[in-house]
């Protein structure tokens, strides 16, 4: 019976990959923002990726992050896949604070006490955790008709670095190719199979740029994981530092995407696509990453001249 | 369309309110104890309340918990009140390790982006983070058909006091009356309203017990927070510290249920009832809290001379 609901609730549940999705998850963020505006935090809620605390010496990095089964599992995704999911969407918040990760942590909904559904969604927390040396202290189990699972992360810098702090005449950096993830399910939604798709990896088991992340740190200006699209984190990181983001189409290499799909597409997928948690980063320079671009006095994000719009796919 | 299916959800979806989830749950907890067990950490997931971490002379304490809809919130339960619910429930478990809180996040699914309905929710928190000044270092958002609130906090103590540690010779305390919320909960289930609940305060708005957690730090063996039951929490201290506990009849006041139940009732409302978030804790003496028993060499949870079960009701 709850199978056959949970069913009914997939079909029915309008898919979050549209751009009123993000204007309607930001106008609550923005509602959350205000009302926790006077924390004594260094770096509050809503204000970057992840949270910063200053603790001794250092400072503390927090954040968390919720997937489901409706919204953000993309089909044909494997239990073990839930758990590593769930591990690098929320450390891929601390890598866009350069932080290094200390502890995570996760609560989890399941349908009903299905131990082998449970152990393997648990042996790819384990997986990905030890990949990417956290220390999995804890967690809470609740039932509820749709998978749930939260992660929390605790992370540690030296210094407080986010996405306000890119200076015109910085150049834009991006610590992989963009796209994958979207093209693949986009892929899946036109009846692909999980074996024909050319970055399923990418797509399933996206990897957080923790070491990317720590090593950035010692030189930009300013940073910010990917997880929407490469529009929406340019555009909040313009927003927050006050300056004006251009990419230079020249610089922008497609051709993992242009094997598949015609230039203008690669284009959207590139700019729109959400999923592949890469990192976002402003320096006076770089000998690590791709160049994409630069930062100008001004507002906005563009690609050359013309307006990059504020919208994205998420994951799913 | 959603809210009908979300209403035949929590129709059909089984109340968790039996002994068996109980069981079942703890079977779940025990493979992720089993696969975590390796974890560098000094109180690692499974082992209590909260995980805790050597960080320079401090611990820093770890807890996440979720509440959704269909499982935790009671009938007549206002929006401000999942709020504070989340907060209660998250804060209790440092509570249980004498852990003072500071920071607190959230991860937010609802069905759709109800701005009145979201910003009510935070308000809650706002209100209950401000009252036990833990910081709200961030959130996330998701939609789900079902309401689901995770919430994680760190805190902070000088020294590990987990529930291992009770010594035969010790006085066993806690720190109010057991049975407050339970009882107002069947009284739900039997018709009442609202307004004719006596206890409507501990079912709706628990206090997590933070300022006494932190003062039974000073001086207490063990300690533990009750969410489940006493019952639950006795079980779990007496075999993490390989004692007999014995709850003293004579010892217990049970007036505050004895005028709406018989006694036979209201000792299992006392035994086996959850949702109070009061704290059990072991010392050789206090001055504070309600003595209710004393610790033995031996095993299992007594009343007397009867076994107590294993068993206890969830908040739903």
């Amino acid at each position: 019976m709850l199978r056959r609901i949970a069913k009914k609730i997939r079909k029915d549940f309008p898919r979050n990959t549209s751009f009123q999705r993000h204007m309607k998850e930001f106008e609550l963020l923005k509602i959350a923002e205000e009302l926790f505006s006077e924390e004594k935090i260094e770096v509050p809620a809503g204000k970057h990726d992840s949270a910063l605390l200053r603790y001794g010496s250092d400072f503390l990095v927090f954040t968390c992050d919720t997937v489901n089964e409706i919204s953000d599992f993309p089909k044909f995704m494997k239990p073990e896949e839930y758990g590593k999911m769930i591990v690098a969407v929320t450390l891929s918040d601390l890598a866009g604070s350069g932080a290094k990760p200390m502890v995570f942590l996760n609560s989890i909904s399941i349908k009903e006490p299905d131990k082998e559904l449970f152990r393997k969604i648990m042996l790819g927390i384990k997986e990905w955790a030890k990949r990417f040396d956290v220390r999995v202290a804890g967690g809470d189990i609740d039932f509820s008709p749709i998978i749930t699972i939260s992660g929390f992360a605790v992370g540690v810098t030296k210094k407080v670095l986010t996405r306000k702090g890119a200076k015109p005449g910085d150049k834009v950096f991006i610590t992989g190719p963009l796209g994958k993830a979207q093209l693949c399910l986009e892929m899946l939604e036109k009846g692909c199979n999980r074996e024909e798709l050319p970055y399923a990896e990418n797509l399933y088991t996206p990897i957080p740029r923790i070491s990317e992340g720590i090593r950035i740190a010692d030189f930009a200006n300013s940073i910010t994981d990917i997880s929407d699209s490469l529009a929406i984190s340019a555009h909040l990181m313009a927003n927050a530092s006050r300056v004006k983001i251009v990419f230079e189409k020249e610089k922008i290499c497609l051709d993992h995407l242009s094997r598949f799909v015609n230039e203008e597409k690669a284009i959207e997928l590139f700019l729109y696509g959400g999923g592949d948690y890469e990192l976002l980063f402003t320096a006076q320079d770089s000998e690590f990453g791709m160049e994409i671009g630069r930062v100008e006095r001004g507002i906005g994000v563009y690609l050359d001249e013309k307006r990059v719009l504020f919208k994205g796919y998420s994951h799913f």
